[in-house]
């Protein structure tokens, strides 16, 4: 046979990892209610179903956002032509302005540095092909998302080098982990481009604190090299502290930042749920890098069938403001219930108030402290729990136990089926684990809390991880619905 | 400022070029009937907006495509949530089944194979990287799309090594221009890894025959190299001969070929003229590319949506039957009226059957037989007659004098105003070529030809090159009209 590339040959796409096996398995044998009781429920995938009747009631309100309507066949020749490497002047305007509304209307998007890309797949991997030549390197904070692997590394011949951040003190990303990771890149004669953020953090679920973003960019600033902040769950941040974009930071007077070196990627896929429109964005302060990121968007613009729908629905204030809102409700109100379940079963998480998941703490059912019991556990959950979690090694986490649960890809009963098989997994395996507390009833399950009451039932928990042991099980609240 | 990559400091982009440039000119003084009528005229762009009118048909009268209608928001989740890698099963199906139409049915094409890309862009790059490491190359038949300088080589690295082909012969490829590319790589110490077809070509606008199809899949059998056959035109062959896909000759008996050399990529931009809704694909015969580029499509999937819309419309076997038809006969129309009066006025072409263009032959207004005076032309057709034609040289082609000219990209309107500029400037320039023949008034340019009277007054013109000398204007058609 011919040769192919050794991009082909070898195996930088980085699919032979737990994550990618669990959607395997959930592939070949993916739950149904009704077909297949059985199956595997798919907790692995970050995606935002919540919201989704909000968005219906939108489009079938708006036939004109179509071009396969009276109203909407109009712009079609428009749309259908248009293949411009800027994007449609109105797509970028309305998404520029919604990612302003996402982070409160405290900072605001030029349109004229929107760039377009297949997702943020495609534009972590453009970015990357911006900024490093093969070999050159990225530092990253663990635990990371997967995909890193594939999007920045694969095609591109970059390097990613952990940042290594730990349980002990909530995995923060300190100046000395960045420092070591710095360090460690230089002996391995890499040398360091850039330092990539995500924030909120996948898998973690967690937002960083002004401080530590202040420190990260002084830390970019001093060492003269990029910063790409990964801001693609902006939007699911539900629950205070509020969420700080690196540009407010880099906006702010008390910060020196060279505006040159911020790189901001950005995506509808999780925010609004639509990773399968491609709606990826490089947003760049640096000219050169929106010229050049511009110029290969060519290999990723966004469908103008998708850009028309978009440059629609995100130019109605009104229903970008409720969207907002309603889908920080539903996402807050979901993620305290399923947490507050497995805290019924004696099961922890990391603190954590955004994202589409949560870090869960499995540590205590290791049989002991390494990866190989961690993977031995997690081919339980998914053959025999039949669950697709995803263990922390495949994230790069430094410390074995810890799985990353999605929460927001599923209807409350494929839930209530989840939670039920997490219960007696717990119960059979480790009863010391779980408080002797009697399941409530299902059709009693449904937990809708108000913004403060929940506030106050976060209050009682640790600062730090949520503690199965902690105080909750006793609080009025529980009390009162069990 | 902190140091980008090679890539993005570089300029292998090929932005510099007049290709490029004629795109700018035309942006910063666009042709506008009313509002700018001195505006520069897009002559530069293969769109096919002649079918538009077939497709806005079938739009407003399926409602259920769009997902923003009562009709088909039901489908809204399952799209918007679409991520799969293979793409949707019914686009698949509907893809390949298209492509099979338009092929005449004579070869099936295998839903299995069917891979996903932003649009041919991205597709190409696709291929490049699937086949070849930095520094390798493929062999590219001249003259040449300049966008495969960016496609093929920006990112990935690869070299693309010319194939000389010449007018003297209708730049027919031989197997002597391909073993002298061939020798000429591996002399400049290039590893040769594939050969790079496009068919019908761009910018002939001329298909391949059988017997030179057979010599290249010879070839690179002999070689053991790749061949990629970019058959985005397939649909736009308008006129005899009928097109002959590379697949169609792999799959005869009396050919020898090792098939997991075939690579086909195709795409809706051209065929459909949907430039905007970037549907590429990679078609491969080759298990491992299958595999490989599948995982490579996470960069540039198309929109869900678009897959969705796509679906349906190429579900319709009615429809698709009747566009294949009336795109095919408005594009037989066009070509013919523009080439035509092109005649009228002393200008050949090169005598082509396919495409949205034409290779014009103005090598008898060059002041000499030199590319500086190929450019010192162009300037003058850019700057003063204010059309955005491209020169012969963007496209790599080895004798100066030759201009791709697009004519399906505009109303019929915009195209007299195209006509009667090139008739004033070729009166003013070169009153020998022109024949004494008066304009027809402009209510009766309108051309409608039956396909046997135009074959007719195609078979008066030289086999090879439409001559300006041909004996069309005494041709009783033409002798009708004036």
């Amino acid at each position: 046979m011919a040769a192919m590339s050794k991009i082909a040959t070898g195996n930088g796409h980085g699919e032979n990892s737990p994550y990618f096996d669990g959607w395997k398995a959930y592939e070949t044998d993916p739950f149904h209610p009704i077909d297949r009781p059985e199956g595997v429920i798919q907790m692995g995938l970050a995606e935002n179903q919540l919201c989704f009747d909000v968005i219906k009631k939108w489009l079938v309100k708006h036939p004109e956002a179509s071009l396969c309507s009276a109203q909407g066949v109009t712009k079609f020749k428009e749309a259908a032509l248009f293949q411009d490497y800027h994007g449609m002047p109105e797509f970028r305007r309305a998404v520029a302005k919604f990612m302003g509304k996402v982070r409160g209307d405290r900072v605001k998007f030029d349109p004229e540095r929107i760039v377009m890309s297949g997702g943020a797949t495609g534009a972590h991997e453009m970015v990357a092909f911006c900024l490093a030549d093969p070999g050159e390197a990225f530092l990253v904070p663990t635990p990371y998302y997967p995909g890193f692997d594939r999007d920045l590394k694969w095609r591109t011949g970059v390097e990613l080098v952990p940042i290594n951040c730990e349980s002990s003190n909530s995995f923060k990303i300190t100046r000395e982990a960045m420092e070591a990771a710095y360090v460690k890149a230089q002996e391995a004669n890499l040398r360091v481009k850039g330092l990539l953020l995500t924030n909120p953090s996948n898998p973690l679920g967690t937002i960083l604190d002004r401080d530590t973003l202040k420190n990260i960019v002084s830390f970019v600033n001093e060492k003269n090299i990029h910063l790409i902040g990964d801001e693609i769950y902006a939007a699911t941040v539900f629950m205070e502290p509020e969420f700080v974009s690196i540009s407010e930071i880099i906006e702010a007077d008390d910060v020196e930042c060279n505006r040159d070196l911020i790189h901001i990627v950005y995506s509808l896929s999780k925010d609004m749920g639509f990773p399968g429109f491609r709606v990826g964005i490089v947003y760049s302060y640096n000219d050169a890098v929106v010229s050049c990121a511009r110029k290969m968007s060519s290999f990723g613009l966004v469908s103008s069938q998708t850009q028309h729908l978009i440059a629609s629905m995100l130019s109605d204030d009104d229903f970008v403001d409720n969207f907002i809102v309603e889908s920080r409700e539903l996402l807050f109100k979901r993620h305290n219930y399923f947490t507050w379940s497995l805290s019924q079963v004696g099961i922890g998480c990391l603190k954590s108030n955004a994202g589409l998941f949560i870090w869960m703490d499995l540590r205590k059912l290791l049989k002991d402290k390494t990866f190989e019991a961690e993977m031995e556990l997690w081919r339980v959950i998914i053959n025999d729990v039949k669950l697709n979690v995803s263990p922390g090694s495949s994230f790069h986490c430094d410390e074995p136990g810890w799985f990353r649960v999605c929460f927001a890809n599923m209807d409350d009963n494929t839930m209530e089926v989840a939670l039920l098989r997490i219960r007696t997994f717990v119960l059979k395996n480790n009863k010391a684990m779980v408080p002797p507390i009697k399941l409530c009833r299902r059709s009693s399950l449904k937990l809708s809390l108000s913004r403060s009451l929940s506030r106050r039932m976060d209050d009682l928990m640790s600062p730090g991880i949520m503690s199965p042991h902690s105080p909750l099980p006793q609080s009025p609240l529980v009390r009162a619905r069990t």
